[in-house]
């Protein structure tokens, strides 16, 4: 209701002399502008990637760069690893669950080796060595991580195998992806114009899509594409007023973007009847440290338990938004904290270390008695191995005694990184209905004419869960199948 | 994806022809296309009514009946109370938040008394008498109860005042209520045509609604409606797909509906680019009984308590289903249930009884320990009279000693009526994007011309909570803002 630009279609009839024309128009160049932008050039089309920024890039270019990818990668299979689709399949559906859309589920996983693959030929880099240990990020070049895959429930799903793939590039692997699949993409024939904010579908007159309106330096400038229009835009946790429409979770939180993810695309699709689906599904970290975590144990404002803590730690950070009252705290002992390697320390220390649970407790505002019965509780099963509640793999299983400390996961890694207050950062992963060709539907299941998404402007292989690695992941996977299904499309 | 009927737009210029013209066009006889008939016909307008069913009702007729409202209404005055809008104001801004509808709320408080008084002006019964325990619902005519204004949290935010407003009728309310709303509005002019079910909005060359498209009988049947088009066909928990794909707790537990709130409406506008929000956010009642709740505690799965029990029920179910993992369980001892008065029993008999609490943990599944350690926690602090965990009222406080029973809230009250496997059963909250007065917005922030829309197919003042009675509050008193706004819209 506030006054704000109009993302309504125009008429193509309105329009008269386009300033540009293309067969097909990608509408950001992030991981799945890219893969788009490549495919549709090397199935002939001639190629148009409006980015609003001055470069390509986007949130893809900032990421950590992992890839989940397996079924029997050669870095897989160099670090002694034997994966097949269907393990890979188990896995994704139960953590990328509940609601994970099976049928793109079932083509990522059968074509990810030939994935894999194609990631090797744009240049990107991965060394076939394994970094074993529960991490948000391993801060060497190991090529493969678990992510996951070894933790209850999961290891009762299916056969843990490691699938996190990532670019050899010392920490944030995210830069050199995205220079190599921008770099493929120029080189099969696209051509970018950067700068250039799109803000308008184009329809003709039968409700075809044939193009699009931007700005550019405050001038506008008008595209016709002979084929279609792919938007891969990103998601919207730029938006707060989407965010409040759509995905309050996120509120308040870190942002985990470019800062340009506003929701542009969607908006311009859902204008013309285009559907959206799981727009309220988010990924949220929590920026505790997964190896200090593992060794101790997580608690919320009450000083509770609630999920095994060497789960992939997407899934604690989750957990503990979602559905704890904050905030939350791991909690260590001496021996817990001196056996965690220094370079996943990130230089944080403990605020709070007391003899006593009693003193700690308090010190962190718990109820009296209740981190004493949280620790007396796992203390007395963890000295027989076991964790009945949350079912932690024994081998982080140890009676903690005195000292005591708390640690603040606001301190942690990725709290440097945004500055959220929270010590929590997210992103979207709703968007727009498409079919495994990157086709977006309408609200009668019909795909709109002209019309396609990948990436965070559509709703991808995700249900209600995510893993790190399926977001550049599928976003490269469906862009590329966008590409050239609309590289293809019949001429108008 | 899978072959559905088409919910596009139809061009006016195709249908030649209407089999039917009106003022005004209402899709849906629940209490907010009654609302909204009775004023749109009062300020002039020749109003039509399309109702799928064979007659008026939905799922408002199947309901509590209860209705949200204060500020000082004469019920509330003759049982001793004393209100005044702000206070109504403070208490649902936080009871229906975060991201309540503030604009929503500011007009629904301050005419809340005005709003009463309507209902009794159409003939709905409330007697001057109050009841004065925690309950789903009472069996008794009483007109005034709780709706958790008196328990923590809220009696900290806002001065507790009873809003629950009950039309007599000895039990559920909401046949009565439709029984007088559909009768006033046909009297005030309106015309229903039944077993008509709209699936098609009709628009002219400029993008204005000035009809829909209906099935009667198989037969395809045309409605021109001169000022307006107004949607109130409910929310859409009768669709597992849109349920998926926008508010996918609600998949597999007990539908509160007539069985046909299956998002009709909401599709017929989304396709036409109309905006919608809070498609998420979900009411879910778990069918523990408040009155044994109270008197004992609450646990989930592990055995642990989640919230004082002496809430608003909605509130500790929506808690329940959406963070804790279940089963639930009422866990009570002798004295407590002895001291149940037989009618909020509802015929309920514990299954499981034991002289410990450590043969009541595995006879339930749970951990060894957890029980016996949340019981041990509460008496403590109950001996004390305090709950520093969840501050449930002292009155309801006492340390629970054997003998020890469970009782599954599976076979509770909504239980029997729904025959929900789960114990609990919802609906949708979230719809179309609407102004206070019910011009429906496209994503621009711009009303669509010629549409309207009120109750469950619109997102109203909730944010993402709830409290009984604010549904059909908010679906009248917009349906009637609605009515009046398309009432006297201009004639094209």
């Amino acid at each position: 209701m506030t006054s704000r630009p109009s993302v309504e279609p125009f008429a193509a009839s309105g329009i008269g002399a386009f300033d540009h024309e293309c067969g097909v128009l990608v509408v950001g160049f992030g991981c799945a502008g890219a893969a788009a932008a490549f495919e549709a050039a090397r199935s002939g089309a001639d190629v148009v990637v409006l980015e609003r920024a001055s470069g390509p890039g986007g949130t893809s270019a900032q990421s950590g760069g992992e890839l989940y990818l397996g079924g029997g990668t050669e870095i897989q299979k160099a670090c002694g690893f034997d994966d097949d689709p269907g393990a890979m399949y188990a896995y994704l559906e139960a953590a990328l669950g509940p609601n994970a859309d099976t049928a793109k589920l079932r083509l990522y996983c059968d074509g990810s080796v030939e994935h894999f693959e194609w990631f090797r030929e744009r240049g990107v880099p991965f060394n076939p060595t394994f970094y074993d240990a529960p991490t948000w990020m391993p801060m060497s070049e190991d090529g493969l991580m678990w992510l996951g895959e070894n933790a209850w429930p999961y290891n009762t799903i299916s056969r843990p195998v490691p699938r996190g793939h990532r670019p050899a590039a010392g920490g944030f692997g995210g830069g050199v992806l995205m220079e190599r699949l921008s770099a493929a993409a120029t080189a099969a024939g696209a051509v970018t114009h950067t700068d250039t904010l799109a803000t308008n579908l184009v329809l003709d007159a039968t409700g075809r899509v044939t193009g699009a309106v931007a700005r550019k330096y405050g001038n506008t400038v008008t595209y016709r594409a002979r084929r279609a229009v792919i938007l891969t835009t990103g998601g919207f946790v730029d938006n707060d007023e989407m965010l409040a429409d759509h995905a309050p979770l996120l509120l308040g939180h870190g942002k985990v973007s470019d800062g340009l993810d506003d929701g542009s695309g969607i908006r311009m699709a859902t204008a013309i009847g285009a559907a959206t689906r799981r727009m309220s599904v988010v990924e949220i970290a929590l920026t505790a440290l997964p190896a200090m975590v593992c060794r101790g144990m997580l608690v919320d404002g009450l000083g509770r338990r609630f999920l095994n803590e060497d789960v992939y730690p997407g899934h604690w950070s989750v957990h503990a938004v979602k559905h704890q009252p904050g905030p939350y705290w791991t909690i260590i002992d001496e021996e817990g904290f001196e056996d965690v390697p220094e370079p996943d320390r990130w230089g944080l220390r403990p605020k709070h270390v007391t003899e006593t649970l009693a003193e700690l407790e308090e010190s962190l505002g718990m109820p009296a008695g209740s981190l004493e019965s949280t620790v007396e509780t796992y203390n007395r099963h963890a000295a027989n191995g076991e964790d009945p509640y949350f079912h932690k793999d024994p081998k982080w299983l140890r009676p903690l005694k005195p000292p005591f400390a708390a640690i603040d996961p606001r301190a942690g890694f990725f709290g440097g990184g945004t500055g959220s207050a929270t010590g929590a950062a997210g992103f979207t992963l709703g968007g727009l209905h498409t079919t495994v060709d990157g086709e977006v539907l309408n609200h009668s299941g019909v795909p709109v004419p002209g019309l396609y998404a990948a990436g965070r402007a559509a709703s991808g292989m995700h249900g209600e869960g995510y893993v790190s690695g399926t977001s550049l992941g599928d976003g490269t996977f469906f862009g590329r199948r966008a590409g050239r299904h609309a590289g293809t499309a019949a001429i108008r």
